[in-house]
């Protein structure tokens, strides 16, 4: 049951289908050969899988503890293990070389995070959360700022969080009262009560940066008068080293159903010193550059968690010898059969690994687009790039975890009775990517991301510009020069993007009279919106295997490759057309009831 | 966040659905007006809502607790609970009057069991499993058995287990290696050791009836040489009582994610005695009694843990108030609007709420069918319902727990990131309801058992009476004597019933030649079955209440009925055409795969 990390799935990646030695020729790429990625990334599988994955299954059941000063013990070996995470120098592999970091592009540091949230995503999350932190420093943060924090939170000596929730207001941060006292000397005193803060409080760094959004005094109500407040658990003295204990501190840990790794803090900040980050009332703004950042991850939390739940399940169904094949026994030595004969469990297997392998190209893809939308050259891939990142964002978030819920699912069922008990590591995956699907947002609030902001954004422009790329590479090898190596991955891209055009042309005709019917139909769409992504990538990473196997290639991955594609093509794509169905079906039914009628 | 149970549905089903008022003149049904049959339900939902839904929560906490004398502890409340849950004879509803039982219809104790699983579904399984031991007993125990163990099984004063699953042998039970030996004196004595037997100790009762799968000496090798013994915990003396303590001990609980207030066992047994329980080698026939019993009790778990869910959701989301309206504020006077004007938010709950409202009819009909099979007058009416009753058990396993997990999961979205959260119910729920889909046969084994044994059982007769019953309703309502009450219930019952078909004819053409791809297209042909019986369902429910209606009645109740209707129709149906087309795709691409290629 041990985790193994995807290393051949990211090299197959990056050399066969993005190809990223082609890429080495732009600012910040120099580095990143294939040949350095794949040592970097070969590194890092060992390092996840022998350092970090043990300590999975023990912290579920250990879970963290709050003491009664206030300060936080995490589960046995986290602090030791974060350790080793700094000091190998993991956490800086994406980070700005102008402040210590090492300057791989976006795609490396994404590959690593899937190896490391694969191991344990409630590990994970520590040093996750500081990548917020430092996307919203490097967004909002002046010089000074950027100089005291950057480094230390790069180099992982710091760790970050970040502080929305109160437990009035969750999605609804116009509701938030956490208050912001100018002390005139440049800082604030901030006094309220934050909820469901991850990795809150522990004992691993140096110092704690808490990104904070309050409302400052005399600020305007609602959206427009929050700001946002780095608030450290240490005040750095004039050396920038951590000093004066801020007042703040952890008053309660949720008892979650899963993540128990995780210290998820009630939060109590009583007059605590913080410095402004950007500009005042604008707060939003730099937050939505650490939860943009945030929602990725968290998208890549689920296809996490699910590669890792489906090496399990078929860990267990390769050893589990129960019943003979329906086509007569087919290890008629042993008392049994494996119950990898069962088409019923291959389907579950199948399936789930059909949408974790194009998950991970679409992740992957994903952010490389965050590479390109700074790196490019020509300025009109840059800002394609750009609309891609927020395009796709709420797709990645949205639909990465409903199927990796998905997954762990049919990765439990595989198991049978074995995966309902705490014996074997199937219940603490269903339990721990649960969450993805709520936080930094719910997927309800994704979809209407991408209905009611991502899609009418710009007059279109990021939408058209998708469907733009998608009809080119149909028809360039539909009937172009590349024609005929996976014709009918072509084929289907090709239909499940007329039906994601269908479904845009009824959201644009109906949702802007009426936004209910957006509303009604934007899971829905989300959904769809996810198969047309993954069946993109089917199409290039078949094309690509095919391309293999002409040139004489004999490495089984390629030809298991498209046995996996043909999976997603007949037994995942078809939940396109019931998605078109439903989301057409408008909103009158839904909004019919009135309140007291449920 | 309390329990409510759903009596008024239950009226609706039982006065205007099923008239179970025209059934009087039925063996049996003569104290079974509706009248009586409702006083009896109101009751039972206030034992269900004040005695036991109080224990759910903090049973799940708590747990069970192994002691060093092989006792176990069930949760504070459990066996108090227990006591009063027999002593107003809530168990014996359906027993037989010759054993002291009530004799009241199965469809009167399965709306009881409907309100106490979803109570508590932990604590209902310890009555639950009796249930079984009494269709073990009733099938294939002697005269002098049955006079001895059914009364005090049916009162309560005794409880039962099923012990099949041995750690090497769940499905496969060919595999089993428990030993009888025959003592001669018309006993036998077992050795073994059996796990997951749910309530295999407690003190609740005064005597604990195992029954047991073990091999006799000399028996044949795989599943005819299975033999059913009965090994009560105490050896009843010579007038009935418990007497000695028999050979056979608690020697574990199993850790597991939910139903933690549930005692889940390792059972040892050293040279127990137990008593054959029908013939010898023929345990399997009588094992199907009870676990056909089992299995749509199971079902029934899956709908009732999703009802309470569902109600826990609704109740949040009225609370909860955050942001607007997106067609402009509703309560203008609060703070922000509750999340009830969301239209996704009203997607999750109207769709678990069409799937809960004829899922509830579908087990309430098939439960008329069991008692129809009884006491029909005519031996064609029992043959049909027999037949039905064979055909549809797996569909309600399986079908009803799919959909009572998708439930679970809607609910927990509902609440946001507090459904994350142990304070409220929403994680107990999705933990509990999990195992469903597990025990008593997974659902691929429904499926497969639906595709393999059910459809062709008696050259197709079932299937083609269930489809002539279809078609006879759809004739009558469309251009017979009842046209017109709820027409588009009627023309989408005709559509579905054509894809099943569509999809049975598909089976038989390509599943017999090749089993493989029978088994590939079993779970989506299962649950394409269960979308068509809720349709049913839905056609005959809408029917009523818009006859209600048009007879000139305000009750709101027939209105609500119909809009949820609507939304079974408009967003939970279309996944017909998907589970079709998957279905069809066939077991080559699924069979592709090595499995070193896994």
């Amino acid at each position: 049951m041990a985790y193994t990390a995807p290393v051949r799935d990211y090299q197959f990646l990056f050399d066969k289908v993005f190809k990223i030695d082609g890429l080495t020729n732009l600012a910040g790429f120099g580095d990143a050969s294939l040949d350095t990625v794949m040592q970097i990334l070969d590194e890092a599988a060992k390092f996840a899988q022998d350092v970090i994955a043990p300590l999975n299954g023990p912290g579920d059941k250990q879970g963290c503890v709050l003491n009664a000063d206030h300060s936080v013990t995490a589960p046995d070996g986290y602090k030791e293990a974060y350790q080793a995470l700094i000091e190998a120098g993991w956490t800086s592999l994406s980070g700005s070389p102008d402040y210590g970091g090492q300057g791989l592009p976006h795609f490396v540091n994404m590959a690593f995070s899937e190896f490391l949230t694969g191991a344990s995503s409630a590990f994970a999350m520590y040093p996750g959360l500081t990548e917020g932190a430092i996307a919203a420093l490097t967004a909002g943060g002046t010089d000074a700022q950027k100089a005291l924090y950057l480094p230390k939170l790069i180099s992982g000596e710091w760790s970050g969080t970040m502080n929305l929730t109160e437990p009035h207001c969750g999605t609804d941060l116009g509701l938030l009262r956490t208050k912001a006292k100018d002390k005139g000397d440049g800082s604030y005193a901030i006094t309220g009560q934050k909820i469901w803060i991850s990795a809150g409080e522990h004992d691993f760094t140096g110092n704690i940066c808490h990104l904070v959004l309050a409302r400052a005094e005399g600020a305007p109500e609602g959206v427009k008068g929050i700001s946002l407040f780095l608030v450290p658990k240490f005040i750095p003295d004039a050396d920038g080293n951590p000093g004066e204990r801020n007042s703040l501190h952890c008053a309660g840990l949720e008892h979650k159903m899963g993540i128990h790794g995780n210290s998820t803090c009630v939060m109590v900040y009583e007059e605590a010193t913080g410095w402004l980050l950007g500009n005042l009332h604008e707060g939003l703004k730099i937050m939505f550059y650490m939860m943009n950042n945030a929602r990725l991850g968290v998208g890549l939390q689920g296809l996490a968690i699910g590669h890792a739940s489906y090496v399990a399940a078929a860990e267990f169904a390769k050893d589990r010898l129960q019943g003979r094949a329906l086509t007569g026994p087919k290890s008629p030595d042993k008392p049994a059969d494996s119950i990898l004969v069962h088409p019923d469990v291959r389907r579950m297997l199948l399936e789930s690994r059909s949408i974790l392998e194009s998950g991970r190209a679409f992740i992957a893809w994903v952010a490389l687009q965050a590479d390109l939308a700074h790196a490019a050259e020509d300025e009109k891939t840059r800002e394609k790039a750009s609309d891609y990142m927020a395009l796709l964002t709420p797709v990645v978030k949205g639909y990465l975890t409903e199927k990796g819920l998905k997954v762990t699912q049919d990765s439990m069922q595989v198991h049978g009775g074995s995966g309902f008990t705490e014996h074997f590591p199937a219940s603490q995956y269903m339990r721990d990517v649960r969450i993805t699907l709520i936080y930094e947002g719910t997927n309800g609030i994704q979809a209407l991301d991408l209905v009611g902001r991502k899609l009418p954004s710009k007059g279109g422009r990021s939408i058209m510009s998708f469907f733009a790329e998608i009809d080119a590479y149909v028809a360039e090898h539909e009937n172009g020069p590349k024609t005929g190596k996976a014709p009918e991955f072509v084929t289907a891209l090709k239909t499940t993007k007329a039906k994601l055009q269908d479904a845009t042309m009824w959201l644009m005709q109906n949702g802007m009279t009426n936004p209910d019917k957006a509303a009604a139909a934007s899971m829905d769409y989300l959904c769809l919106f996810g198969l047309t992504c993954l069946n993109y990538m089917w199409a290039m990473m078949a094309e690509a295997a095919q391309i293999e196997i002409d040139a004489g290639s004999d490495d089984p991955y390629y030809d298991t490759k498209l046995k996996v594609g043909r999976v997603f093509l007949e037994r995942v794509l078809p939940e396109a057309d019931s998605h078109l169905l439903k989301l057409k079906s408008g909103s009158e039914a839904l909004m019919a009831l009135a309140d007291d009628q449920f």
